[in-house]
């Protein structure tokens, strides 16, 4: 491309086909509508807003929202165009050519997406065998490299692996460098391990609308931080960034959350069941604290799952084949789990 | 701000604060809601759209619905939150460090605060003394510069100074710089004069949903070039940029876009009685092709407009102050004219 800056010749951007027909077990979103009453109400208060006037660059209502949910300052709140966009701002704030970020491996992809748009070098930390968290040895690396940033999602995707609360304080106390802990989800985990009320000068959490609330369509996420970081965050931020529509459903949202406490639950329910069920027939399933399960994946089971137009997100791992799959509904699980059943049994 | 990039410490984002009490006839907004029948087949296919799951990052019924109305292809097509994001991308793409970028004086202030984001320097040519566009200097000093990327307005925000077709092919074919056409006011000056069907190498046209089609509240616009260009700016864009609601709705809007024809005629027939009634004032204004008048301002006009709660934009301009003011309801538009009135004629 002749106008493209030369460092982004061989960029691969992130690409996901939308599906139009099938089993959607691919993306980790939500299997539930949002909740009738929060849509009707939307659809009630849509005509009050103004959508001819551009939105309330300072998310006013929903920093609200959150904060009050969260007992915080609406201070120490940012909302971003997924909480991808908000990554793709702590980066552009913070990351020289050549600036070192760690991360674990195999984690959320969009992280290294967004890395080398700004020229930094992603340094992996591998998983244990068993895809948990070395605690210890992403301590030592970050010691031993310096990272400008380190990023680390809890529970991790792909993989579903959690850290406790004061395995994080742990590593946020070994250095001065800026953490971003990526929490998109935790609510299918457990909030008592939320590093969201810390305010330690050096972490940054990250929340998302996307999975447990079920808003993925909405593109909305948010950052909550020091007074300090916030204000980086929004130095960099595009003015009138969350669309009015967006910003009034998520209000909505974020106020009627026990609205989505038995979808939770339901979803945990299902995780833990699928887990035994996948052990059960021997496949080879990891701990997940997050609303997929992670496993691996074999030529005779993926063509099955494809023949079946059941979507799953599939992973190669230093040369092993893994497939990440969301829980869906029961009867979505249930189909999937007898598809697998078939290929283990026969 | 402690991890905060050195070259961003000095940074002032843009912001505006939100109102919401008065006449706002400062940011260039449609006065006009959403018609009733696009809101209501809105809300009608809402409930189609699956909001738990994420929006198709290709944008397809929207990118089709816009290029179905410019008779061109998907292809040539891509969207963006608001087309000052497509800006954000384009600049990306494209700045180094130190790299010039050429545009005009008085213009949209977004060019500046996205180029300085990258390290480009902004290179301002100055409009005419009556804010026209001086077409050979331009020329010229892109000969003499060679900018990286060329920024043009047209017709340009704040002035309201319009460029014909023939002189936009004339700067195009002078050089081999990257040129963003910035058209978000195009609908209130005369398609004819567009460079939507050009596809030269070096043009890309940005247009918006948030001015002629009323719709800031959904941050949507888009930009159309040659598929190289386009594939270029999607390289660059986060996945899942736009929002399944916003989709939908401006998908409803391009569909309909006859519906605004009536509220364009409005607001440029506004523009023409006022540009002549503020004449007969003798204000000093200028020819605008816009949704929005420029105009010199003095303390005493300033104050009052504040004390009846009128929302102007204002600037600074050589040490001399002007304003431009959005062109609104024909109720609003005269409640000015009145304040206006009533200081120069006492």
């Amino acid at each position: 491309m002749k106008y493209l800056k030369e460092e982004y010749q061989n960029r691969i951007p992130y690409h996901a086909k939308m599906i139009s027909d099938g089993i959607i077990l691919n993306a980790n979103e939500s299997p539930f509508p949002l909740p009738k009453t929060i849509m009707d109400e939307f659809i009630k208060q849509l005509s009050q807003i103004n959508l001819n006037r551009y939105p309330d660059t300072d998310v006013t209502i929903l920093n609200e929202a959150i904060s009050k949910k969260y007992n915080i300052k609406p201070e120490n709140v940012t909302c971003g165009v997924g909480s991808d966009s908000l990554i793709d701002c702590i980066m552009k704030a913070t990351i020289n050519k050549n600036d070192l970020i760690l991360t674990v491996f195999p984690t959320f992809s969009m992280y290294k997406q967004y890395a080398e748009l700004y020229g930094g070098i992603i340094y992996e930390v591998p998983l244990n065998d068993d895809f948990s968290y070395n605690i210890d040895l992403i301590i030592n690396e970050i010691k031993k490299t310096n990272p400008k940033l380190v990023v680390l999602c809890n529970p991790n995707n792909p993989t579903g692996s959690s850290m406790s609360l004061k395995d994080i304080k742990k590593i946020i106390s070994s250095t001065n460098s800026l953490i971003i802990l990526d929490e998109a989800y935790i609510e299918f985990y457990d909030e008592k391990e939320s590093g969201i009320n810390l305010f330690i000068d050096n972490l940054i959490v990250l929340r998302t609308f996307s999975k447990a609330y079920g808003f993925a369509g909405g593109r909305i996420g948010y950052g909550i931080s020091t007074k300090e970081n916030i204000k980086m965050i929004d130095t960099i931020k595009s003015p009138y960034f969350i669309n009015s529509m967006t910003m009034l459903l998520a209000t909505l949202i974020i106020k009627n959350n026990d609205l989505f406490n038995e979808r939770i639950d339901y979803i945990i329910r299902e995780r833990k069941r699928l887990y035994q069920e996948y052990l059960s027939l021997n496949i080879e399933i990891y701990q997940s604290k997050a609303n997929f399960l992670w496993m691996k994946l074999n030529d005779e089971i993926e063509n099955k799952i494809d023949d079946n137009k059941i979507y799953i997100r599939k992973f190669n791992i230093n040369n092993k084949k893994y497939c990440r799959i969301s829980i869906g509904t029961v009867e979505e699980n249930n189909k999937l789990l007898e598809v697998i059943s078939s290929c283990v049994k026969h």
